[in-house]
């Protein structure tokens, strides 16, 4: 058996997430059918993070074990034929050794959230950025979101779904820059909590509205209570861009 | 009556170009349906640039006049009403003289033409790019591009079902730009010969897998000869993005 590592980006509006699920199409599920039908035996994906349904990814990382010995590029090629029609696809292949795990290997993950604030509705990116109606200050945006960084309890900003044992993270950068009418929010820590950069997103943009102050912001933070956060921003927005090992 | 300026942006692919049809989906036919439901009338909308079928825009110009007396902003909430659910938004709407063309006053039209160089096929950007399989020399193709800049007969890369009265046309900007994976070439002028963006870009994307020299691109352009161009570029990767007033 070979391991390899797998870069793969999709459009996430088609899927009810990352994770296999029954009668229902998966990021995950698609790339395990792709892959028995490259190896011809059962081949299981695993992949760095569970994104959620209609969340996107540029670069989320996966790894398998196929019996078939073939070079990395055939292995990408083949798995991107046995893909179609579906939106997702494998950006590159390599051969890894068998102690590489896409999840518990990972250092570092790093997400994107794009937001844009206009009235008009969305035409080239409708399901690929969330659209807010109304101006947001993108630098009161940027003062509250310094607040998360380094340690801490993200009890406010974890979903009730959410299996990890602690809601205690370490939050290693959040920057929100303007472009024009959009705003990009990226955020990179080890790992996240469930919906925990949605949530955090969403009452960023409560602050952007300026119907919190930034004092508000740092307040609902620091009472650790999922009941302060804001309305969870849409999957939409939301890009697994990059992981690191 | 009352004159509107409208700045639009729409995704090309589900519609027949800009150019009203029979029995077809086109912009110009969407935009005027949209206008008649709101002022109660027959609207006629004219537009600065006739977008072929599958091109793209995020700052196409109309204009309209409007019996009912709106302010502006209630005309682009109330197009953007009717034109649900196209994929097609008026960004912003403002009233001007009735001296303002769209298509005669317009002194500037500038086009985005985006290629991704990649195995993978695409995903989110998928009818919102051209995908060429092998790696591209940008240097060679923004060298090659700087041949096209000033005042020449574009007959090489002007579609035989131009209507234009004359092939020469003054070319301000053609600059090819790389990023990552992704190269984007930027054009401007004060008009352009029918598919004229898509055959140089063609030939461009010729001269940047080296199948042509920067010399047989000078010599298929200076030949003013039809058959000389390139495989024309795909409608997906081109967008109208501003027309100047």
């Amino acid at each position: 058996m070979t391991r390899f590592k797998l870069v793969i980006e999709y459009d996430g509006g088609k899927f009810y997430g990352w994770q296999k699920q029954d009668d229902v199409p998966s990021i995950q599920g698609a790339l395990e059918r792709a892959a028995t039908a490259l190896d011809g035996q059962e081949v299981r994906v695993q992949g760095a993070g569970r994104t959620d349904a209609g969340v996107h990814a540029l670069g989320q990382v996966a790894h398998l074990d196929l019996q078939k010995s073939l070079p990395a590029d055939r292995v990408r090629d083949a798995l991107n034929h046995h893909l179609r029609p579906d939106r997702i696809a494998v950006l590159a292949a390599s051969e890894v050794d068998d102690e590489f795990h896409a999840r518990f290997s990972a250092r570092a993950r790093h997400y994107l959230y794009r937001i844009s604030a206009r009235r008009a509705p969305l035409t080239l990116d409708a399901g690929q950025v969330w659209r807010v109606p109304r101006a947001l200050d993108a630098d009161r945006m940027q003062e509250a979101a310094q607040i998360l960084l380094g340690q801490h309890d993200f009890s406010t900003f974890r979903d009730s779904y959410c299996q990890a044992k602690s809601p205690v993270k370490t939050l290693d950068r959040c920057d929100v820059n303007r472009f024009g009418d959009e705003i990009e929010i990226v955020c990179e820590a080890r790992s996240f909590l469930h919906s925990q950069v949605r949530s955090m997103v969403g009452s960023l943009v409560e602050t952007g509205y300026k119907k919190w102050s930034v004092q508000d912001f740092a307040d609902a933070f620091f009472a650790c209570d999922r009941s302060r956060c804001g309305p969870v921003a849409p999957p939409d927005g939301l890009y697994l861009t990059q992981v690191l090992y």
